[in-house]
């Protein structure tokens, strides 16, 4: 009995679930959160979706955002499932103490040291924690609805950065064409997820770029988004998540970075790298992580002070 | 017989060829042009890829681009075949003079209201005119290398917005999949087309937003590239060709505009849209043409001119 099995008889034998994903979601964890919810719940099972920091605006075009909620409901649940999140503290303080009697078990495709969980199904073959949830639904013999497939879409192009990525396979490409086949819209994804933006994001936007800077011959580039920019272009932080990622298309880059002053007072960095440089290492360093091409940290200190501690690691690297 | 059939049986028929697509060539040209390229080549043919303008940078990577000449070479060919191009006005003035001594036939994927060519195979059902040439070669029975997958998937990618826009069908995402298997690399195509930017870009990006403006309740964005932006930031006009999408993405976008002086003195439009707003119906107001949803036109006089003509013609749209 493999992990996929296993996890298909605690799903099938079980009746009251809480499902729930990582703190700050992105489309994998609400897509996966959303696709496995709508499948128990067609079989029958009571189903709460819990989110402690609820569905990002941009994610509200998926059916079923709505009966995600912020606040764990005073019930007793038989089974946890954690998805894009194979540690209960990814979760939040907050679902550490749901009531919970039975086994908690996790659905991810991040490859991961240990997960403290009961029974976990990490695949990393699979591009997202939706494809995960995909060969689950598959196994059971479950319907994908047009719903199910829309949400597990969007799973992939998050994680695949819209099949750019180097996880966009012969089989993710054929995954992503039986879900379009499905009745899942790759526009709508793309419309919601991209094209969807409020204004202030392009002011910031344009604030920011006017600090990028390279150093290293091109070979690193970086860019700060400080409380400032924030208060004059009235655009909350969150708008500048997805700017790490604009100096590192610069061709001559490797690493790049972002630095934002956040309200907490310490500095948050974004780093992103090509090729075989790893940026996780310069992240753990400063207590942060992720992958090997995404990663992050948190410095206390000065906007200055942060630069100089990241471009001391970066430094390292690539020089 | 078909319009497949007609094309395959002069693509088997003819010895000479000289392979056009059209002025200011994108992935799409390029691609389509390289891939048949190829195949011809590879049947003993004695073939010639020309294009006014050559290869875009970006391009370079794609296995052929070297051979692509901007010259015409004297010599006499028995057949042209027109790629993403449909009438040869569109490859420039001097293929007219080139001498060829048998059919011109047309390859395309734009639906057109006549093709002044000889043969026509143009096919609406396509993505990308790459997708149609993919068709020809199974037709004739060609095996499709790994260089002909790169170059067929790159036509995919540019056509379909990486995937996103709504011409990015199950067949679509099916047939990249293949091409996947037989050996494309998305990431190589998504790295040298979308992180390979000189820096510049980005300066001149920050400079172009700074000028971001939105009108009728936000439904009409537009945003300038001036030439002052364009000294000052060292960046070429060129490196701007993307930023007309860039206004579209805000939520409440339903037209944007770029407008850019040209050295010519002329301002250069480019407008998109969302839904179902007709922007090729502005552009030919004023002489130029395009898509549904991405067209241009040229205007003569000052940029406070040009705006000023567009906002009239979007006003009678949007309000």
């Amino acid at each position: 009995m493999d992990a996929y099995d296993r996890i298909v008889n605690i799903l099938r034998e079980k009746t009251r679930f809480i499902i729930v994903s990582h703190i700050s979601p992105d489309g994998d964890a609400i897509g996966s959160t959303l696709a496995l919810g709508e499948a128990l719940t067609k079989l029958g099972k009571k189903v709460t979706l819990y989110n402690r920091d609820g569905v990002p605006s941009t994610l509200g075009f998926l059916s079923g955002s709505e009966k995600v909620v912020a606040d764990i409901p005073p019930e007793n649940f038989d089974c946890a499932v954690l998805v894009d999140c194979a540690t209960p503290d990814r979760a939040g303080q907050a679902f550490e103490r749901a009531a919970i009697a039975g086994p908690k078990v996790a659905i991810d495709h991040h490859r991961i040291d240990s997960a403290s969980v009961d029974v976990a199904c990490i695949d990393d073959t699979a591009a997202s924690t939706g494809d995960v949830v995909l060969r689950i639904l598959k196994r059971m013999g479950t319907a994908i609805s047009r719903d199910i497939a829309m949400c597990i879409y969007c799973t992939l192009a998050v994680d695949t950065g819209f099949f750019r990525y180097s996880n966009t396979t012969e089989a993710v490409l054929k995954t992503a064409s039986e879900l379009v086949g499905l009745g899942a819209d790759p526009w709508t994804v793309a419309k919601n997820l991209e094209e969807s933006y409020p204004a202030e994001r392009f002011h910031l936007l344009a604030r920011s770029l006017a600090t990028l800077t390279l150093a290293y011959g091109g070979k690193y580039a970086f860019m700060d988004v400080t409380q400032r920019m924030t208060a004059e272009t009235g655009a909350s932080i969150e708008l500048s998540d997805e700017f790490a990622g604009i100096p590192r298309s610069i061709g001559s880059v490797v690493i790049s970075a972002l630095f934002r002053e956040m309200q907490t007072g310490k500095i948050k960095v974004s780093l992103r790298s090509k090729e075989d440089i790893d940026v996780a290492a310069i992240a753990k360093k400063f207590g942060g992580g992720g992958h090997s091409h995404a990663a992050g940290c948190s410095i206390n200190g000065t906007l200055a002070e942060a630069k100089e501690k990241i471009e001391a690691a970066v430094a390292g690297i690539i020089r």
